[in-house]
């Protein structure tokens, strides 16, 4: 399970990770959306390497995050609950914690090999003072700590400022658009100009860097700018996804005109599953996966990825290895949901310990986490727990999670014995971070990010009034 | 929506067209098999066209086969039952019917261009000896006339002949082994030596030929050869693949070693989506698709597709452009089961006229075709009629068939009336065949094909006793 087909001349190549949000497995033209409407993700896969069985640590935004630049799965980071059993948490306006000082995260140990980093995007691992990127390795930023949900009436809660480094530029409908009717916003290209910049300067620097190029134009609200806007047979989020390819070829194509393309590592992924609760207009395709964000089946997990590295990485190359953000190559895959183990992949066999797609209350209120997909006793809408006897899928024959594997099987008795001894192991080894993810307050909004002054941009925060936040999911 | 990137400076190029069984659009590694173990398929897609919007004229065997053979679909071609509304009807043994004297075979086209043709595989249209290949064009045949079900005890029902050209060779599970038990048979080696001693024939003899390889080791009993059993990670049905990928490769080496391949156009379909009623041991995947074999929703009909011809279809690249088997390129798409119009796909939009997956009767018993992909008022357990207001889906957004446009959206009134418009002209000019799959008889199954007498195979037949075939589904 080795990447590479030889040792890289250079010590320190650049660092290029590009990390889209919500996108889905399925969306790429590679790795099998009929409308074929990625090829420079395509090209770049023929280029490179692609891993059909990459996962992230986490079927949400933040703590996928954190997991990525930690290499420490969200239970260890500190990047999840304790509030209630098995909640995916993550950090909304008003959550007061964020990632913790006890982390290393990859910038700051990129920084000791005389990197230079920078983060382009949504950062999402906490938006007080302390949390921002440039106080936990980044040497630059562009653009916001939150998601671009709103807009908000800055009066009960604020739009979400982009920041350029440690400053706010401006906040998100004032003086970033995004157009909520027609899904206009040319954030994708300040995005791309943002990185091709940076690339531009660490090359003449003859300086290393690592670029965390961090976009958001698939999450919903999904935007692209006018040139893509309905050119897509995919509707406005295939348009996002089309722009985003676009754009990335655009970043390879850099690469290769400024001639450092032997000396760029490149991998793409994203950071969950399509959000397929939201439906076919602001939400992608998790291909032959089951249910999507904010759950533990496939669907969620399950990430496109491919890496890229001119004359390292065979060309064309695909790599069965599991690998998930937050833990080692070949590794066996833990799915979380909060402070609950749910679910293990090990070899091709998964055991599902508990299940849970969303609530019955939500569900009966039109919220569904697998539309079109039921499955009995899988997508369960209530917390179903299958401890003693975990539910077994076979990923290679069954990679929809659809036909448990028969109890009675040797097959499945084969299977839980391995997998029981690796999770016993990991249940003995494991030290939970502190949970960060339990206080909300409406205090801790971004009410006056700093550089607000000069923009005249400060609101005026609520008394503090903190409460443990409530996470449905 | 043209293929070629130039005209061909050969009048008469060879064509083979490599028909899968049961294959499912999401079985291979270019259309997003999780996978990936099918490098030469993967190879002939770079090398070629892909089409993502390929269609079968029918979701089941022998009205898909008899549609591709001679250009009309099933209702116009009589390869459809009026025994019951709506039913899939094949070749079953005991049919007494088979392809009409009346329709043009491809074979029999190509002939009066001087080419000479060979069906090696699965026939099924029909085993009575009209309707045998070589009484319908062909030249060669080596294969067998129904599926490889079986083994039959030759008293009430006898074991499948295998033939070549128009005397038997021997017997299904008699004579060509199929071992239940362990999945082995060596079938997919033979049909690929009859493949490639048939091209290097012809290519001696200056000869330009029609292979139309039907292999059938997809279909269940999926059966493999003993190199690859256990070798796949999807299991016996993906060990299958693997072989089939691996002939495949054969083949296109074959052409390019005999210099014979810019003067070869290589067509790669399947008859029908991924029979997912079967469970994950017997079936492939139809990717993103709703459903599978039998029905009439995407996983039924759309189906994988390649097209190769070196110097004249263009490497790598993708057709977007509608296409099934029986109807000319970027025509609409009819979806029939038996005698009824069930939907129509136009551009983007497909609308379901009738919605039926199969019977609650079979459903109750565990027959599901739908399985884990329940989609409430699509998949239903009845004949559902939506002839007055259409359930409409818009494929680009969603090729999962989960969510029909609001009847009262503009958007679904603009596709509805363009649709009613195609539909209607459909209608009025559409001259159904004679219905060839109504009957059945115990007495006209493979009791005495020719040659039997040489080999000592012949049965008696008992009385003859026809009845009207009973089509469940
Ligand atoms: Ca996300
Ligand atoms: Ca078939």
């Amino acid at each position: 399970c080795s990447w590479t087909k030889n040792l890289p001349n250079a010590p320190t190549p650049n660092i290029i990770i590009m990390l889209m949000d919500d996108m889905g497995w399925g969306d790429l033209g590679v790795f099998g959306q009929p409308s074929k409407e990625t090829p420079n993700l395509d090209a770049m896969a023929a280029e490179g390497m692609l891993l059909p069985n990459f996962y992230t640590a986490n079927p949400l935004c933040s703590p996928s995050r954190a997991a990525l630049l930690t290499g420490r799965l969200p239970i260890r980071n500190g990047f999840y609950t304790t509030n209630a059993r098995a909640r995916n948490a993550y950090t909304p306006q008003d959550i007061v914690g964020g990632i913790s000082k006890d982390e290393i995260l990859l910038p700051q140990l990129l920084k000791t090999k005389g990197y230079v980093s920078k983060i382009v995007g949504k950062w999402h691992l906490g938006h007080r003072p302390q949390y921002l990127p440039l106080k936990n390795g980044f040497d630059e930023w562009f653009g916001s700590p939150n998601c671009h949900f709103g807009p908000y009436n800055d009066q009960s809660i604020p739009n979400i400022p982009v920041y350029n480094n440690s400053e706010m530029l401006g906040r998100f409908y004032e003086d970033f658009k995004i157009d909520r009717e027609t899904g206009e916003s040319n954030l994708t290209q300040i995005y791309l100009m943002e990185g091709l910049d940076f690339i531009l300067r660490q090359t003449k620097a003859q300086q290393p860097f690592f670029l965390y190029w961090a976009v958001d134009a698939t999450h919903a609200p999904v935007y692209a700018s006018k040139r893509f806007l309905g050119k897509s047979q995919r509707g406005r989020y295939g348009d996002a996804v089309m722009e985003l390819d676009y754009s990335i070829g655009q970043i390879l194509k850099w690469l290769r005109t400024l001639g450092i393309d032997n000396n760029t590592f490149v991998f793409f992924t994203s950071d969950n599953g399509a959000a397929v609760m939201s439906g076919p207009n602001e939400s992608g395709s998790n291909g032959p996966f089951l249910c999507g964000k904010e759950t533990t089946f496939e669907g969620g997990m399950r990430e496109p990825a491919i890496a890229w590295w001119p004359g390292h990485i065979k060309e064309g190359s695909v790599r069965g290895c599991m690998v998930a953000t937050g833990t080692e190559i070949g590794r066996p895959i833990y799915y979380y949901r909060g402070n609950e183990l749910m679910a293990v992949r090990l070899g091709e066999y998964k055991a599902h310990y508990w299940t849970w797609s969303n609530s019955w209350e939500e569900f009966r209120q039109g919220i569904n986490f697998c539309p079109g997909e039921e499955v009995p006793n899988v997508t369960t809408h209530e917390q179903k727990e299958h401890t003693l006897q975990p539910l077994i899928f076979h990923l290679g024959r069954d990679p929809g999670e659809k036909f448990p594997l028969s109890v009675l099987s040797k097959e499945y008795q084969d299977a839980l014995s391995r997998i029981s001894a690796v999770v016993q192991q990991h249940k003995d080894t494991l030290v939970p971070g502190i949970p960060q993810l339990n206080m909300c307050d409406s205090a801790v909004m971004n009410w006056a990010p700093a550089g607000c002054e000069k923009l005249g941009k400060c609101l005026k925060p609520p008394e503090s009034n903190p409460w443990k936040c409530n996470w449905p999911h």
